[in-house]
Formats: structure tokens, C-alpha cells, sequence
């Protein structure tokens, strides 16, 4: 056995699966929603947990509501790390809503948001305003997740569409599509009315899907987490996730907690 | 469509309804729950959200638990933001069945809370022994929130006992009465045992009750907060909101969240 | 009744069952899991309950996920605060798994970890191999809490082979001995599927076990504690406890909050 009296774990005990890539990265990708943090909380989070978070969404419409100096810090504090921060889409929606897109566009801009969710989780839009969102907001400098999926209760996912949505949105340039389930995970997209996974339905839209890792999975609840790894490894999209979750999803990835231990013996094998 | 270089969204994006009131207030209060924050992770509350919080109450008998100048620190933040700041309903009755009001309410003072929650959701006090804490609790100088309800699973509303209730409380000079939800927001007063809103209990209760401003709403869960949203609007008084929920309770309010985005819809036409 | 002006509560108001023992002690220990708190998170819990909290877990193997600097100083603030640091069992079963113990007690050593957990929640050790950890641990410096009971959906405890593993545990030195319920609390050990507690099993577990002192119930959820402080009383060992409910687990104690508060009345009387 080594012997080692560095503050140092050894590599296999800090990966246990040997297949977590490190950021930048293009799977794997964590996206964490703040429906609310303090800014020393936040602050904590990134110091924390920043090689193991992708994006920041502010959830909801909850952007219009910060003090102008604590939210310019708190985009500041997750630019710095290299973690992308972005508005939640409902926001994006009430500016359709209120025909006040340029002005919102304009506003995050100034207040440096990186990036942008363009959703229709509670508006109708057709394919054409889709699209002319998902140029404008590129055009305007930023990255964009697009979601697919309504926000309604029992509304799920046809896999076909959500194909055709994934080849159109990407190629015009969209970063990533969400699928949809909302902050509860419950009753919606892939989850059932008690938060369980429909493993079928995820093995459709993956065969049905060409450019898979496109996908980003919301997937608020450990157990849904859980099933996703089980499902489709280490490397798979995860979204909205909860801050205090950042630390043990990036530990269930490499097999650093029970339930995904599995994947990390395979891995030594 | 405006544009905006400002760091200042458009007034139709931070309220959507249009109907939001600002404090001091007379409706649409919100009450948080401590159940015991740090010092920081408090502060983090107040500076982020004071505007929409019009009270805390440090859950409980936690008040009797803190080192003192971390309780005195806490305390002065929130006078200074214009938050309200009381113990928990049941502190008061432990002092009670211990026989230590006065102490209680010297203690209480001498740390600056300026508010108190006078409630029997644990312990039996008839009219007169209600009346006399009021009173007495005004009298040292607090503003008073009163509580109508036993904590007992399955304890339901009378309505016509709450609106006498109301009344008596409320000319003695108290501010506002809570009607109970504990916590956990299950199994007690208008909520059934999986927490949901018995709607028609809501409905009776505002008939029955002259003075609806004077109502406040236990209302721990999002789900409970949606109902009561929208069958009373977004100037509902609120309480029991945990720390982490306050902005997105706020943002719940005003449109800017999926649940509600009708209320936004609906002022804009 | 009693005057009193300054900031001190009277002490039958801050504990009213006139029972709770202070730290160090040995009976009426809580163990908070830290799932992934920030620097400044900690240190508010820490100055806000050190006296209430015994040990801190850093739950899983999320040690291994931390920036060297900010470990070195969560740990420091838990040592200075008399606080018991470990990390997650499963963590070590990692290393069991890799044939890395020894770089792992090393490790642990370096970066200033006073207890450590050994526990066969997700691997198989038989007793030699458990008997050997155990040895090493102490022959290491550290403060051994062990754990009994599988992860596994539905596992139940044998109290015969608990009371045996007890003995033997604690006759090679280990201090606790960790009753399993994961950190969800549900379908494992003396949990039924729902959360709820076993009673009859905790009674026929104390009866097993001669150094019934030397167990530790982990009971996450609210509901938990309070079965559990109900049937054993105000000096009950709890662990897994959430760092937000670690103050509010105190006043659970000391029959500071409704569904305990009759603990204090009765010791009034």
C-alpha cells in the first residue's frame, strides 16, 4: 500500500471511475439553479464548487428583484470562475409577453450575464419566434440553453418533435437543450407524478435524438440524478440542480456515494 | 420595442401585474421563518430581500439558544432594514406554563425584538388569559402578531370562532392574526394531510371574517403559497416562508414565476 | 414573577426538561452531515451551534472534491470549536475498494480529521477485516465512530448481531456505533418506506444492546428526532442531522418546540 502525508487524495480515490473530463467540457455539464442565494452564499458555492459547475441559472423571474449592486457581484464572482450565469427562461417569457425583448436583452447585457435560456414552458411560440429568440440573443453575444417541454403538470415529451427541435435549435446555434421538469421534478417530461424516472422514455429520445449530447436533463432530485448516471454514465447534462447539491452530484458522478458506487469498481475492473 | 442600456429593467418586467405594494404596507406581508440561520446567511437575507419581507421570526424556543451578541447582531440587522423581528409563538408558551412572562418579556425587549407572536397552538389559554398577554405584550411596546390554531395533527378552523377571534384580538390592538400551518404546512388548519389547500375552507373563512387584511397565512410549501395567490392576488399576507424561498415567494407574487404568470398576463390586458 | 433586564433568558426557559447534558459528554450527541457547505456557511454554524453539535460528517466521499485550502480551514473551525471532524464512511469503503487505506488515513491525517467512520454500508468486510480497520483508525489517532447496517433499499437490522457488533466494536475502542438510515431517512434500518419509525424495533434494540450509550441513531427528518427523543428521551444520540436543523434539533431537547414541549412540562411538575 502507498503511503502519502500530502494534503493530497490519491487520483483513484478522487475519481474512482477515471472518466469525469474536467471544464471547459463538452458533457458532463451541471447546471445549477439559484432561486434565491445571498451573496456570501454565493460566493461560498463558487469557491466551493466552481470546477464542478457549468452555469448558473437565477431562477425564474427573480433577476428583476436584486439590489443593481448585488447582482452585477454575483454575475462578477461567477464570470470570474468560468461559470456561465444566465436568467431563467419564465423571465425571458414575460418579456415576450410584454413586447420588451430588445429592452430585456439590452438589460442583461449591461448587468453581464452570459448566457440565456430561451424557453416556451408557459407561452405559446411558434417555430418562426423561436428561432428569430435564439438568433437575437446569439447576435446580442450570448450562449444560449434552449428548453424543450411545457411546464404544465402531465405534459411529456414527444421525442420526435423534441428531435427536429434539438437539429433546429443547435443549428442555429444553440449551446444546449433542456429538457423540461421544472424545479419540483415532478409530473413532468421524463418524471412521473411521484419524481420517478420513465428509464423508457430516456432510452427513446436518446435513439431518437442524433446529437445526444446536446441534451441537458433537469433533474432536481438526487434519486433522478441518480437514475440518469445509472442510465447513461458519469458524463451525462444535468440541470437544475439545488447549490447545496453542486458538491455531492459532482461525488455521485464518480462514484464517491452508495448508490453510484457501482460505477466506480466497474471502472477499476 | 425600447432599449435600455441601463442596468434597470423595465418597471413591466420587475412587476407584471402591476398590483405589487411596496413597504410599509398594509397587505401583502410576508413573514420568514429562522429556524436558525447563521449570522451571515442572515445578514446575506436581509440585504438581498428586505424589501419583501416585512418579518422574521426566529422559530421556536432557538432565540433561547444563541450565543448572546450573534442574537443581538442578528436582531439589529433586521431593525435596521425595517424587518420586524419576533420569537416563536411557542417560546412565549413556555414562559407562560413556566410562569416567567414577565421575564420573558424583559429578556425580549432587552435584545430589541420588536415584535411577539402570542399564540396557544401548544398549550390551552381561555379568552381572558389571551387577552391579558396582548394587552400586557403591546403595553412593553411590541407590535403583535397573534396565531389562531393548535399545532395537533388533523386540528381544523372553526371560522366562526376564528372571526371572533379576529375580532377581539385585533381591537386590543394586535396587528395581525396567523392562522396556523406549523412548519410542515400538512394535516393542520386549511391544509389536509398532504398539504393542499382546502379552497372552499379558504373562501368561508373570508366571508366570515369583517377584517381579511388582518389574515395572515401560514403557507410553508410553494404549492400552498400558488393556491392562496391565486384565490386571494398577490397582496395576500404570507408567513411561515423559509429564508431561501423570500425572493422566490416575492417573484411568485408578481407574475414572474410559471404558476402565476397569468396574474402578470391578466394586468397587462 | 420574576424582573429581569438584561439579555438572559431565565434557565427554565432555556431548558425547560432540566435534563441536557453540556459538551463533552456522553450521552446526547448530534452529528450534523455536511453535504457540501461553503467556507462561510460552516463558520456560521459553527459559531452559531458548536455547543449543540458534537461531530460534523462531511458527508460521502465529498472530501475528496474540496479546494485543498478551504478543507484545511473548515476543519481548523470545527477542532477550535471542540467539534469532532470526519469524513463520510462510504468514503473510506472507496478506499477499502482501491487498496488505498493507508494513503487514505494518511491523508485524513495531514489535513487535521479527528474521527472516521468505518462502515460496510455499500462493500462487504468480514469481521477481521472490520476488527482491523477499526485497529488501524485508533493506532492512527482518530476518534472511531463505526456503522452498522447496509445502504441497501429495505435492509433491516438484526438486533442480535447488532448488540454483538456493538460489543466488539467498542471493545477495540470505537467510541459510537452508527445505526444506518442513509441521509434520506427512509426504507432502511428502523425506517419503514415512509420515514416512520419502527418503535418496536428501537425498543427491542435497547433492549439488546448492553451499552446502549454507545449507539447513535441517524434520524434526518424532523419526524425522526422527535419518535426518537419521545421514546429515549432528551439524551438520545442523533446523527445526520442537517446542518439548517441543528439549532432547531436542540430545541427539540428541550421540549423548546410543540411536539416535545410536554418533556419540559413534565419536568416542571
Amino acid at each position: 500500500m502507498e503511503h502519502n502525508a500530502k494534503r493530497e487524495w490519491p487520483p483513484a480515490l478522487v475519481d474512482p471511475t477515471g472518466r469525469r473530463e474536467a471544464k471547459p467540457r463538452d458533457a458532463g455539464l451541471t447546471m445549477v439553479i439559484d432561486k434565491g442565494l445571498g451573496l456570501r452564499a454565493f460566493e461560498d458555492m463558487i469557491r466551493l464548487a466552481a470546477p464542478y459547475i457549468d452555469v448558473v441559472k437565477l431562477g425564474f423571474g427573480t433577476s428583476a428583484l436584486y439590489p443593481e449592486e448585488l447582482l452585477v457581484r454575483k454575475i462578477e464572482a461567477a464570470r470570474e470562475a468560468g461559470v456561465h450565469v444566465m436568467p431563467g427562461g419564465t423571465f425571458l417569457e414575460v418579456a415576450v409577453t410584454q413586447q420588451l425583448v430588445d429592452a430585456f436583452l439590452d438589460t442583461a447585457k449591461a448587468y453581464g450575464f452570459t448566457a440565456l435560456e430561451v424557453s416556451d414552458g408557459t407561452i405559446e411560440l411558434n417555430r418562426d419566434q423561436r428561432s428569430a429568440l435564439i438568433v437575437k440573443s446569439i447576435d446580442a453575444g450570448f450562449t444560449v440553453f434552449t428548453e424543450y417541454g411545457k411546464k404544465l403538470f402531465g405534459s411529456t415529451i414527444e421525442w420526435e418533435e423534441l428531435a427536429r427541435t434539438v437539429e433546429i435549435d443547435t443549428g442555429l446555434g444553440a449551446s444546449f437543450v433542456t429538457i423540461e421538469a421544472r424545479e419540483s421534478g415532478k409530473g413532468v417530461g421524463i418524471f412521473d407524478e411521484n419524481g420517478e424516472c420513465k428509464t423508457d422514455d430516456v432510452e427513446a429520445i436518446m435513439n431518437a435524438v442524433p446529437n445526444r449530447h446536446a441534451l441537458m436533463w433537469e433533474a432536481p432530485l438526487k434519486s433522478q440524478q441518480t437514475e440518469l448516471l445509472q442510465a447513461l454514465g458519469p458524463n451525462v447534462n444535468i440541470g437544475n440542480v439545488a447549490p447545496e447539491d453542486a458538491l455531492s452530484l459532482e461525488a455521485l458522478r464518480r462514484g464517491l456515494r452508495s448508490d453510484t458506487f457501482h460505477l466506480g469498481k466497474q471502472a477499476k475492473v
